[in-house]
């Protein structure tokens, strides 16, 4: 019995509201042997009286060793074999615009850039220009005539980013970047990795060539680089696998989109601790499970920053406080993966998770939230995937397999 | 997606240096409830000393409850499956004597054994004759005429062991032993497992029948018991799988034979420590990940010997401190399965493990590297399998999994 099949059919209902906070790579690492961690460093009082009151763990995000994009992290921690269930960056800048995807449309994420006289990259964010010329640009670029009969949407996304959609038939999305992820170099010419995805290389090379004709006259961003080209397939919803309402609050695109891949209903917050409560409590008038996503401790650990993601941490801790005033019966505290300040990236080490709600285990030390403290917690080694499993057991919202 | 893929699409180079360093049979067992291992009784200060500064963990082979041989154990630390991976015994021997294995070639181990008059076996190894005997009868039983069009190829192995291969086209391996695992009876026939295989059951019988004859006017070694045939399919290499440049250093050719299968280049060392640290120095001359295998904590195992075991144990500690000026990135210890001297065999239980390297976690205790510190160690409970995609990780040799 593969994993969709079993939840559906263990899925009941139940009155119960779960809170399910995602800390954006909140798990890191010590400055030298047997130090303390940015976690084990920030003070964090709610995080630890609900790891003492609750049971906690540590989770793998994807395999021992693997350190994982945003994507395949979250999905697995929405329940979903992140090694089965792909998909590609394009597709979720296009579901976190907003944008109405369809079955079978093509998607790819556009960074604007600029591109000497000889056609090579100066610059691959265009001087990271704002969001007031990026949306201006990215209108631009909307509806380019391809050819094919194929439809061309282009959406701005945030900054130097935006997205690309072709719409029509047959399409397939394995096609290789256009971005060169480097400087002094021309882009690249669109592959197919697949004789199917041919006619979509064709359509990339057209577009990136009429793209640069219609920004010719721009200075800094006058040409475009694409990557992660996929094709949309609606994955299974959260709420027909498991029977929830979900929503979503994030302040990133990319986090809606995700949430969006499921079928969450998306609300997009500031990224303030007041804005996401108050759409907290909003989501929760039709919702029965939320899931939360706070972003900068990732942004700090990509940064290198030791203590000021120890900070972002205490933050996250206070959102958390003022958010279990909604009064939540499940709250399930954790990471998508660990980004280390020392690292400075995304990395392969197990996320402290906490599941704080009815029937819930004693861990072995009653010593707070850290990941020292999770080695010898009641949930002990997971793969993020069977999070969710368990957040739904404690919820009641999972039956008995088998009689 | 398969790990196979998996690795390969995210293998990256890095200039970092790898030591691999498996002790046979390590793991074992107290002499009573409560008691000490001997692993903890042994003095260790190399091993508790990476273990304090490193991360450590409890490795199973390939399923709980399940005794590995030496060749799937090997297997699952070179980062397979090694339910989904097998290599047979014949296949690893003759690997292991540097013969030139060619695909479809079908390959099975020899004892030289010793038959009464009855035709019954009355030593399954003929009085454990020695290397220069045994070599000589090889010999004498290489390039036998057995029809069909095949080329029968035997070569030495060690004392009382040998190998024979089946060359030519259309061979299948599933063929059942002709040792009888005792005294007192005949040689069993080789039957085919099924009907692809018939003509391989055929040429092993026959074999039988002209090595008897060859033989006869030996008084020891009168006869051969046939074991562990399997048809030699090359698997995916290690270098291409990791994009690293393997070697193994190695005293005994089944481990030798087992670094081959992956494409390692393999250095035969004599069994003290001056040859395996000196081989070691030679083979990082071109080489990045080095294996370097340890025997005698495994045989003093099988011989119930636990103070022998424990003083072996002493002797890879001191091999490993040797070793260790050398100047590894990364260093990795563990056994390819548990040796308890109480239990005189490979058992099931979980083998301690220990990575130190950059980006290590702390464990919850530093208590040094045996069975019972290793439960509260950071990397917790892993499958052998995964525990080179961890080492890769910290030696910066693999890339992110999706955006």
């Amino acid at each position: 019995m593969d994993r969709f099949s079993l939840y559906r059919s263990l899925a009941r209902p139940a009155d119960t509201r779960v809170l399910y906070f995602i800390a954006d790579g909140i798990g890191g690492l010590p400055r030298g042997p047997g130090g303390k961690t940015e976690l084990e460093m920030a003070t964090t009082p709610t995080f630890d009286r609900l790891a003492n009151e609750g049971s906690t763990g540590l989770v793998t995000p994807v395999a021992p060793g693997i350190a994982p994009g945003s994507g395949p992290a979250h999905l697995a921690l929405f329940g979903f074999d992140p090694l089965q269930t792909r998909v590609g960056r394009g597709v979720l800048a296009a579901l976190g615009v907003d944008f109405d995807l369809k079955p079978g449309d093509i998607a790819a994420r556009i960074n604007f850039c600029t591109l000497d006289n000889d056609g090579k990259v100066t610059d691959r964010r265009a001087g990271r220009i704002g969001s007031e010329l990026g949306a201006l640009l990215a209108e631009s670029l909307d509806g380019i005539d391809l050819g094919f009969g194929i439809d061309c949407i282009v959406r701005h996304v945030k900054e130097y980013r935006a997205c690309v959609v072709f719409r029509g038939e047959g399409l397939e999305g394995n096609v290789t970047d256009t971005d060169p992820q480097d400087t002094g170099v021309e882009p690249l010419a669109p592959k197919a990795l697949d004789p199917v995805a041919d006619t979509t290389a064709a359509l990339a090379s057209e577009f990136v060539v009429k793209a640069g004709e219609l920004l010719s006259d721009e200075k800094v961003a006058n040409g475009v680089l694409l990557r992660g080209f996929d094709k949309y397939v609606p994955l299974p919803s959260f709420a027909e696998l498991y029977g929830v309402k979900p929503a979503a609050v994030a302040a990133y695109p990319m986090y809606r989109g995700v949430a969006r891949a499921v079928g969450m209903t998306v609300f997009a917050s500031e990224d303030t601790i007041e804005s996401c409560v108050g759409l907290t409590q909003t989501a929760m008038e039709g919702h029965d499970f939320i899931f939360v996503h706070f972003k900068s401790t990732d942004s700090r650990g990509e940064d290198g920053d030791f203590d000021g993601k120890a900070e972002q941490i205490e933050l996250a801790d206070q959102t958390l406080a003022e958010l279990l005033e909604l009064n939540f019966d499940v709250v399930m505290v954790t990471g998508d993966h660990s980004t280390p300040a020392t690292y400075r990236a995304h990395s392969w080490h197990p996320v402290p998770v906490l599941i704080r709600g009815p029937h819930c285990r004693a861990n072995a030390r009653q010593d707070g939230f850290g990941e020292t403290s999770c080695i010898t917690g009641a949930l002990g080694s997971l793969r993020s995937m069977d999070v969710l499993p368990l957040v739904l057991a404690h919820a009641g919202r999972l039956g008995k397999y088998g009689a």
